[in-house]
């Protein structure tokens, strides 16, 4: 990945200064200043050791007279397979849970409270290869499956809630498949499952051929910490998924994606969309997403007219987190394997809905008849002809 | 205005160059070539001479085999007021009037097709105050008032589509004023008007002392040169309203803004909302903001617990263009009047919506009963409790 633009942080880290710097951070990110949290020597070195980017951001609240702050430490972990897709399937998961260990039990020294990894975390992302083997095989159960086992312990261990997608087998109905976020809690219990809401038919996202879309709504998991809830990647398209959340309670949605930046790729949408769902449901967000090229032993065409080949392109990682006055930190590198770590007061999300009165001038009856209207068959929509107006004047 | 930032297009353009800046322009506008589009040099010197800053820049689509390209010439204008805001309101509107008629030559010159203004650009953005007199004077019929008959001549000269938001006094509903956006045919007539629909209460933007929430829905207006709809100024945080313009048929929507720069203001969200609402809604949107300091006779407070003072703070301009596929021009500068046009293809609003799936997939029928739940009083949001999976257990 050498050559590769580490990120828009670094290009204007790089070059600008002084006023030209700050003035960039207030416009860009929503402030001047970071908030950096210092991290503890043992972090920095076995993040070094281990080869992955650290780096933690505070989000602070105002005092209020009637609640003490509710300070949460949230993690976000991205990453690269660890081995070639060729590989037998359990292997690759195994060298998969070696390597995100490591980056978990920083986390848990750092105190880390809750932590989401990226979409479909312990394989490779090989819809694009519309093949069904292997690929199949890394489907497991969400309540008793081996990587809910492995992270079992670790949640006990750091009394952590961890947010682990992965794709569901669901043994109790036919044996079908499904993208899922399993939320599990800080005394290692599943506390319930997210089903991915929306699925991608689009270039390399082949996802349809493998799942359909999800049947479990939009739960808010009310874990030790603040409730949460997660919009697993295409998700992040759909305003009314982001929504539904925040009118279930979410104090955090996290938006644990595969996503590339390739030619017509999702790149220069990062910033936008889940920051977007950030400001308009005052609530936490935060975007992950899975660094590197994964090639897969076969070769596949992309629907672009191009020649066959045998990856998908860089996924360009970059997670970051967007507080609810839609103020976001830096995020990490787009080559790199990461954690990122935000201090967040949950009071926000209450004192930003006080301000600025989103939820209470959404006018929702209104929506919720002419959205009614749309879904029927002979919809009328609201167009007005230069002619109507001609014809009402006569 | 000394002293302020020009733009976060400057910063960069000043101090990013060669690979750096096409990473940047890559990442951040969603393409390393901003496709300027050459003007006519009558056109550079009438700005040069009026002092307002003027770009323009195209925004193609593919070929296709049975529809010939839509192109369509697209432009804002965002401006300051033009004199001090104690001179009698007619002699402030006739300025402003004035001002504007330069810009508008210019874009007439250009071959503008349609055209729109910032939020209430006849006049200062005066709710800060919270006085009624003599602000309400500025309210006109939006059928036959002198703003809609000044524009109603231009519209006819240079076949131009003109949105242009006023205050409208409702002379056959006992007098009340609204938020409204006029929208003027290319040949002069009214084709009909867009009420503002969601209605800020929010630090100096006490716009709900002076009207209420619109009740004109989500009209869309089939002009000669493409269907477009309004999306007034606030309204930008909501993402129904956005929504059901696209819902409608809307190929272009203009957020006719005034927002300023102040602390907790909302400059660092200026890229995201109108942008994420043409990604999501795969159509073009047009962001227009009002540009410099106003100040008013009498001073105010703005409830943020500081002194009386008698100016808003600086509006930001920073006007700006978004294609269906997210990508985004250069912004016009923080600080200058400016008018800025883009060459669109409409149909790349189809090809992104075939290539994308976003309307395909975006599954309203749930989300209508999902959120006819939310409005019961006695709604009981979908949360999940580690407890409720315990017993479940048991």
């Amino acid at each position: 990945m050498d050559g590769e633009t580490k990120s828009l942080e670094s290009i204007i880290d790089n070059n600008l200064s002084s006023h030209d710097l700050e003035e960039f951070n207030r416009i860009y990110y929503g402030r001047k200043n970071h908030h950096e949290v210092p991290l503890k020597d043992t972090s920095i070195a076995a993040a070094k050791e281990s080869d992955f980017e650290i780096a933690a951001y505070a989000f602070p609240a105002k005092k209020e007279h009637t609640r003490p702050p509710r300070i949460v430490k949230v993690g976000v972990i991205q990453h690269s397979i660890a081995i070639p897709t060729d590989r037998p399937v359990n292997e690759q998961k195994n060298a998969i849970f070696a390597k995100v260990k490591k980056i978990i039990d920083v986390a848990g020294q750092e105190g880390v409270n809750i932590i989401c990894f990226q979409e479909l975390w312990n394989m490779p992302f090989a819809f694009c290869t519309r093949e069904k083997q292997p690929w199949c095989e890394f489907a497991e159960s969400a309540e008793e499956g081996p990587t809910t086992r492995f992270l079992r312990e670790l949640a006990i261990k750091y009394s952590m809630v961890i947010v682990s997608s992965i794709l569901e087998r669901d043994e109790k109905h036919a044996d079908i498949l499904w993208n899922t976020a399993v939320v599990i809690s800080d005394s290692g219990n599943v506390i319930g499952k997210q089903r991915k809401n929306h699925i991608p038919r689009v270039g390399d996202f082949n996802e349809s051929n493998y799942y359909m879309e999800g049947n479990t709504g939009h739960p808010v998991f009310a874990t030790r910490y603040g409730k949460i809830a997660v919009n697993i990647c295409f998700g992040r398209h759909h305003v009314l998924n982001w929504m539904m959340f925040g009118q279930n309670g979410a104090e955090i949605v996290f938006n644990p994606s595969a996503t590339i930046a390739a030619e017509a790729g999702s790149e220069y949408m990062w910033n936008i969309e889940a920051r977007n769902a950030a400001i308009t449901n005052c609530y936490y967000t935060a975007a992950i997403n899975r660094v590197g090229y994964e090639e897969f032993p076969n070769e596949f065409t992309s629907a672009d007219g191009k020649p066959a080949h045998k990856d998908i392109g860089l996924f360009y990682g970059s997670s970051y987190f967007t507080a609810p006055d839609g103020v976001r930190c830096p995020g990490l590198s787009r080559n790199k394997d990461g954690l990122l770590i935000s201090v967040m007061d949950l009071n926000l999300n209450r004192q930003i809905r006080d301000r600025r009165c989103y939820y209470m001038t959404q006018r929702l009856d209104m929506y919720v008849k002419s959205l009614s209207r749309v879904l029927e068959l002979d919809y009328k929509p609201q167009v007005v002809h230069e002619n109507d107006k001609c014809k009402e004047k006569e």
